[in-house]
């Protein structure tokens, strides 16, 4: 492969955009052919996207963006190719044609994938002059974040094609025998019929069978799928005993999909011993507990993101709200919470970055209690944090219950003090402590100023009550 | 409703277990009641998965647990119940005897709700003394974590079972018109299906089918449904658009599902107007940045623990990382990166606690340079953060890419402490910096200790290369 590899994408729609933007953050070069005179505009729009999201799945650097640019024709775009994508429209035709003069042109080294939906690779490759060259590369939409390809084709090829969406950091997967539509969408079009039955007949609208996938299967489809989600339904009994309970559906009307293989001991055989090979490492309760960990950390991902089932999360949070410390005499308390698992490191122990949100939660409910809450934000004026210093005293476990309990040490004209500690609330144990350092600024000019009206009233009245309180147990030490 | 509100749960499997978890820690009292003598063990192994990782959703106080009975008989579980859930087995004539105890036995206004997956109501109904207090409330498994209940039955009812269900945070989805497997069943059933006969013809295994799922359009429906994706992939001109494209597909043999409903302008029409009525809130180029966002939110969960395609990230993050620095006689650059949307306040600022996190994984560097590495904490020693002192100098956006710059102030026996900068790369602004206090500390006696070996050597080297730098520009301010 050439010192920078080079990409042609031929046709630039969304599918073709998304093939763009992977390569091209992955460092590639990238030459565009399309007709169409909006394609550069269209092209722009998918990177835009793609340069917002792909690069923010990496926690390191990422590799420098290759060069983008646009042929002046098919011939030109493939001369020097690595890898060629054909993202045409799903016409036999327009693709054999297409196929026809990037063969004429191209490398015979070089790799030319097919983003077809749904026609197989001997189809594709009818008249080639180097059949054994073509084959089907189907991505998923968005193609700069989803990585699964399903490779359709001659051996000797997928494994060349394989090596560089490895590289890309993509999950190739070699479909053993070739189909009309592959594997992935053969599933989405019975769900699409189905689903067209459901709204023809007045069962559902389009919104509630969208609702009932992604408040229900659909999470646990974005981390096991069909057979490890049922494995784990079969209970210690594995999927034997799933197929022997679920078995007889196969013959009643629960979808309108009625053509059904027979279910012969044979078969039966082949998948249980399929799911022992794919899922027998780890025990059910093993991979229980694995689907509940990552359901929990997605929703909350997804709670972060008011979204779907991370939006009735966060009704579920609003409705059990607990109120604002009433009494301002004494230390408040002002959070209690349980410690969730995507707050923990790989080694078991809260993340030490879960400390300081903690505080800063703390903080923010003092800022609820003096009314310096969105309103006052929209007004132009905030409190932002200046400094935190975090002490850490003793280690903290996923699912503690844990409390914060603050005091106000200063509340002087645009400074604000605070000073939490983390307790466990089971055996009272002091886990972390913070002196929280904040200033009152305003948004407009972005310099400090003394806090306004009915905040100004209430930071006072606070500072004054918790003045009288003695300074707190652990910063006598 | 009683003071503390009361569920009755008939069949404690899997399910069973399930709903008495939602139940308990909502606040609700529960009773149990199965005939097999396992029941208690059974019940107790899904409620202790729940405890781990329901209360973790919520970012307030959770209810405090309700009381868990199990009662001796049917009779005495259902008696004084608010809601009776049956979850016995998917057998009509068991179901009729079960709802025939319940019923003369129970109050008149309780709600029974059955898991079927596949009966109808009116079917469940037959023969019952009062017919409309009977209703599908079909939930998904783990019931614990995911939210949506489908409701099927007599309005009235159902209404009123609603409002339970809302408040227990879930999703209760009233089904339009009673059908066999309601609605999400219908889609798995054809899933199922189609995978039965991809396995028997040799196309895909078990994993390679659940692969195709988890790494692609499984992560799309954790987050939208069928039809909110494919209004996306239609583009500007929407769900009419995509339709018409796809519609000819309808007729090919892309799934074994081949009866479909005729595409008439009509249906054609209802699904773009439903369509229009679920999301025609947000434009195209909007809807795209929410799946993204909610996509790299998501992905980044399963990241952190390394599973599906969270595990591919990491791998990829592997491939790119970058070397140790090598010149310990400069200031190190010990991180750079991008800024996530994870990592995002609702205010478009990053998160406070995120700067820890910057600050640690750059303190993580050290270590790996002087090898307290995995192995180095596997011979049970290992340095622990005791003091982080955060300074806010500046805000921080998402997409920014920044880099860490730090000197290590001191390393002298037990004790190590590290100075950090964080810089926006793109104009080499100073947005925080970090004094990072550790203490080096024996794993077994749990107290501090002298670092050894070959850590020892390093520190120490690394200590005296950096004692001859200048001190960071911005601690002399």
């Amino acid at each position: 492969m050439s010192a920078v590899p080079k990409a042609a994408i031929i046709g630039g729609g969304v599918i073709g955009g998304g093939w763009a933007a992977r390569f091209l953050l992955n460092g590639w070069d990238v030459v565009i052919s399309d007709p169409d005179p909006e394609a550069e505009r269209k092209i722009a729009e998918v990177l835009a996207n793609a340069r917002r999201s792909l690069p923010a799945l990496s926690d390191v650097t990422v590799p420098k963006e290759g060069k983008l640019s646009f042929a002046a024709s098919l011939e030109d775009a493939v001369r020097d190719a690595d890898w060629i994508q054909e993202s045409v429209p799903e016409r036999l035709d327009i693709k054999h044609a297409v196929f026809a003069t990037i063969q004429k042109h191209c490398r015979a080294d070089a790799l030319i994938g097919s983003s077809t939906s749904g026609f197989k690779p001997s189809e594709l490759q009818q008249g080639a002059s180097r059949p054994e060259q073509i084959f089907v590369a189907h991505p998923f939409n968005p193609v700069y974040l989803l990585p699964v390809i399903e490779l359709v084709g001659v051996e000797a090829t997928l494994l060349r094609a394989k090596d560089v969406l490895d590289d890309l950091g993509m999950k190739p997967l070699v479909v053993r025998k070739e189909i009309d539509a592959h594997i992935a969408d053969r599933f989405l079009e019975a769900v699409w019929r189905e689903a067209l039955w459901l709204i023809r007949d007045g069962i559902a609208t389009t919104r509630e069978i969208d609702d009932v996938i992604r408040y229900g299967f659909g999470l646990r489809w974005a981390q096991m799928g069909l057979f490890e989600t049922y494995r784990i339904a079969g209970g210690e009994a594995g999927m034997r005993h799933f197929i022997a309970q679920f078995g007889p559906c196969l013959s009643w009307p629960w979808t309108k999909l009625m053509d059904v293989p027979e279910l012969t001991d044979e078969l039966t055989d082949m998948i249980a011993d399929q799911s022992d090979a794919q899922s027998g490492m780890h025990s059910i309760r093993e991979l229980e507990r694995i689907r509940d960990d990552n359901l929990v950390a997605m929703m909350r991902a997804l709670k972060a993101r008011n979204w779907g089932s991370g939006e009735l999360l966060n009704i579920q949070d609003a409705r059990n709200k607990p109120a604002l410390p009433s009494d301002i005499a004494k230390p408040l308390t002002t959070l209690e919470r349980v410690i969730p698992i995507d707050w923990m490191d790989y080694n078991g122990h809260m993340n030490e970055s879960r400390y300081g949100q903690v505080f800063s939660d703390a903080g923010d409910v003092v800022m609820q209690m003096v009314g310096a809450d969105q309103d006052y934000i929209a007004s132009g004026l905030s409190y932002f944090t200046v400094a935190n210093e975090i002490g850490y005293l003793s280690e903290t476990h996923l699912g503690d219950v844990i409390h914060v309990r603050t005091q106000v040490l200063e509340a002087c004209g645009k400074k604000l003090r605070l000073y939490h500690e983390m307790i466990r609330t089971s055996d009272g144990e002091l886990l972390a402590t913070c002196n929280q350092l904040l200033v009152h600024v305003s948004l407009e000019t972005r310099r400090s100023c003394e806090p306004e009206g009915e905040v100004l009233a209430k930071i006072t009245a606070l500072g004054e009550a918790q003045a009288k309180l003695p300074s707190p147990a652990s910063m006598r030490k």
